[in-house]
């Protein structure tokens, strides 16, 4: 077990493993086990199992909660870009576990330690190893540290189309009228032009064109955005 | 809200909700609310996305610790069959709950209270409720009550091949070691007859034949899980 880990998990996040061979084996890829087979130690699968499954619903109850009024088709969406592959191989690099992992020879040369699939599944199993090491709890505080600040900040919501972004802006602290409204339409049937205005609770907000009215309102609310962001 | 859900709830699984809402939001279909606009009331699509992550979970947390011999893979396999579509219509309708849904006239016509995805997408919604209304630890009872019976029955063990089956209900008490022994191989090489026996700590618990060596093993596991539950 590389010191190096125990001291970075406690200096970055506070965590300290009561069982130590949970931590060592969610950072043992199997590669490393099948070239270690007198060692007798276990691989990280199963924990990469648990882990997956404790992070759906963690974030799962994040989004719920944060997105009152996200339907469920974009509430599945926003989750899977959060989940994905190369999203958690992201934050496994983010929190150094591609320093820490153990690999037989034959993957280190083959470049595992840098391959987004591996890095995914050490993720999960860490944040398996945790949730039987110290609970739910402390596995939320993980993924509260790591994960979620991210989505506040609208790393994922790029995910989400403008209007419904705009919507969930504009309404998370209440309930706000959004109304778009055409005012004007130029050119022949065929070039037409629309433009549309939004407006929150009556005051214009941004206007935006387009070849239809849908792609006029999705470039209004884009618009819209940039303002609010500014 | 149908009275009689509430009483089947209580009597049957000492269910009792705060927020009466949430449980009548958890059985309306959204075919219910098209239809019925002026009463301004949510579908159950939403609690279905929570209550999917929170049935993942605790069915996750359930395998890992009961089949601890049992690899990743086969523990996924086995999750999802309890988790599919038809397992979970089928636990919404052992607990009644097709009586109980609000649907909207086109979608009863069509066969919508029978219909295995809306039943199942039911029972998700109706534990994403309970998770919100009571939290993890009343969610898990209930599953505790409903599925879990089922699957230590061995319901959904048909997923895992005989000879999985049978290292697990060998070693759920401790380590036992199971050893697959070649006694006959008979015919012509074309039509060849492998016989195995299979010992449990040295003793012959079961005989088996195939065409080939892991049909004959499979063969003999079988016959073993036979005499062992009979």
């Amino acid at each position: 077990m590389d010191i190096g880990l125990i001291k970075e998990l406690k200096e970055n996040y506070q965590i300290v493993f009561h069982d130590i061979n949970l931590l060592e084996q969610a950072f043992t890829h199997s590669s490393y086990v099948n070239e270690h087979r007198n060692l007798q130690i276990s691989d990280n699968e199963r924990l990469e199992f648990l882990g997956d499954a404790v992070l759906e619903i963690q974030v799962s109850d994040y989004l719920f909660r944060q997105y009152p009024n996200l339907p469920e088709g974009k509430l599945t969406r926003l989750r899977s870009a959060i989940v994905r592959e190369d999203s958690l191989s992201k934050f496994a690099k983010e929190c150094h576990f591609d320093k820490y992992v153990l690999l037989g020879k034959g993957e280190e040369n083959s470049g595992g330690r840098n391959r987004a699939s591996l890095l995914c599944d050490l993720f999960e199993s860490f944040l398996g190893s945790l949730y039987l090491d110290q609970g739910y709890g402390a596995a939320l505080k993980f993924i509260e540290a790591v994960i979620f600040p991210k989505v506040a900040a609208g790393d994922f919501t790029r995910e989400l189309d403008h209007k419904t972004k705009l919507q969930e802006v504009l309404q998370k602290n209440g309930d706000v009228s959004i109304e778009y409204r055409l005012v004007a339409e130029v050119g022949p049937a065929h070039e037409r032009i629309f433009s549309i205005e939004v407006y929150a609770n009556g005051n214009l907000i941004g206007a935006g064109e387009g070849k239809s009215k849908k792609l006029a309102e999705q470039d209004a609310a884009a618009k819209a955005l940039q303002d609010l962001e500014a």
